[in-house]
């Protein structure tokens, strides 16, 4: 009887996770049952692992082993930009590109009146902080386009601007994008800030 | 390092479960670890439960603690009837419903000649067996409406027709299905199938 309920509760949390739900949790639970030593086994001591030794980088907010993060470790890291992202996802995002060689500040969230979130829950003291610490020359704004991003993005600037070159990542059309299925905001953004060829 | 090896491992594996790819698992795994004492040991924990006590029931198929399940263990669902499913995923979907009150046999699979799946792998010798020991009145069977499901459904008809009654899940236009959206074969199946009011 008790593994029955225990396979339920099993579904039941692999449910709760984001992207899942009660019918792809069970086809996940049913396919680790399936091949219990050679995925659910390994999954389970793997995820016991993360969780004894997961945690947040001091300094950054990325999410690592070590008090510090390899990213703010690395000496070669340490060109003197700081990327600002709202979430620990947006850092792995820009890492997967390859393309930025500086350091990252996850802010863990944007700015909201509705939800009650201040600059101090952002770790934007912080930010401000590290660009003395870290002789830091330019900070880019990696944040979303939305209204609660833009609003972050013109708190930060309004604290660092007399100290920092301060950029954020161009608006235009995505590469591969077709204009028929672009929404008018982005068509807008990409012929204002149109290059000559 | 270790750790941030061990995130990707176990995003890597995250992402190899069906009905996950690796967006959705990077989101589960951040959001695991966000939550690491909520959810993340919890469910590792839960996880090494299942693996070390979930086993295969040896009479019907069905996924349980014990040697026999609780389903063949019960003397209320011992009426004589038998419900054949491809899947432990069907056996469930047939429990959700909650209409059926037998016993069920769980084949694994279906014929296919493609694969190599004869009658041996699917318990189709065991659910003959099952017929004369448990006094079996009714076979229904639950099988797919594909050529594979229907392969399997005439071979198994072939073994046990002249020994118990022979019934299979009724087709037709599922209960708040709208014609429009209804493929022909599923038309003629419900047209073909018409019942007197």
């Amino acid at each position: 009887m008790s593994s029955t309920r225990d396979i339920d509760a099993l579904i039941d949390m692999m449910a709760r996770l984001p992207g899942l739900g009660p019918r792809s949790a069970r086809r996940a639970v049913l396919h680790l049952i399936r091949k219990r030593d050679l995925k659910l086994t390994p999954l389970a001591d793997l995820m016991q692992t993360v969780a004894a030794t997961a945690r947040e980088c001091a300094r950054c907010g990325n999410v690592g082993a070590a008090e510090i993060c390899d990213i703010c470790l690395s000496p070669k890291r340490g060109n003197g930009q700081i990327c600002v992202v709202e979430d620990v996802a947006d850092l792995w995002a820009m890492e997967r590109a390859g393309v930025f060689k500086g350091r990252y500040h996850v802010l863990g969230g944007t700015l909201s009146a509705l939800d009650q979130v201040g600059p101090e829950q952002l770790r934007i003291p912080r930010l401000v902080a590290r660009i003395e610490e870290e002789e830091i020359g330019e900070v880019i704004l990696a944040l979303a386009a939305t209204v609660d991003g833009q609003t972050t993005a013109h708190y930060i600037a309004d604290q660092v601007e007399d100290r920092v070159r301060l950029t954020s990542l161009a608006q235009g059309v995505p590469i591969g994008g077709e204009l028929d299925y672009l929404d008018e905001g982005t068509i807008t953004a990409a012929l204002n800030a149109r290059k000559a060829l």
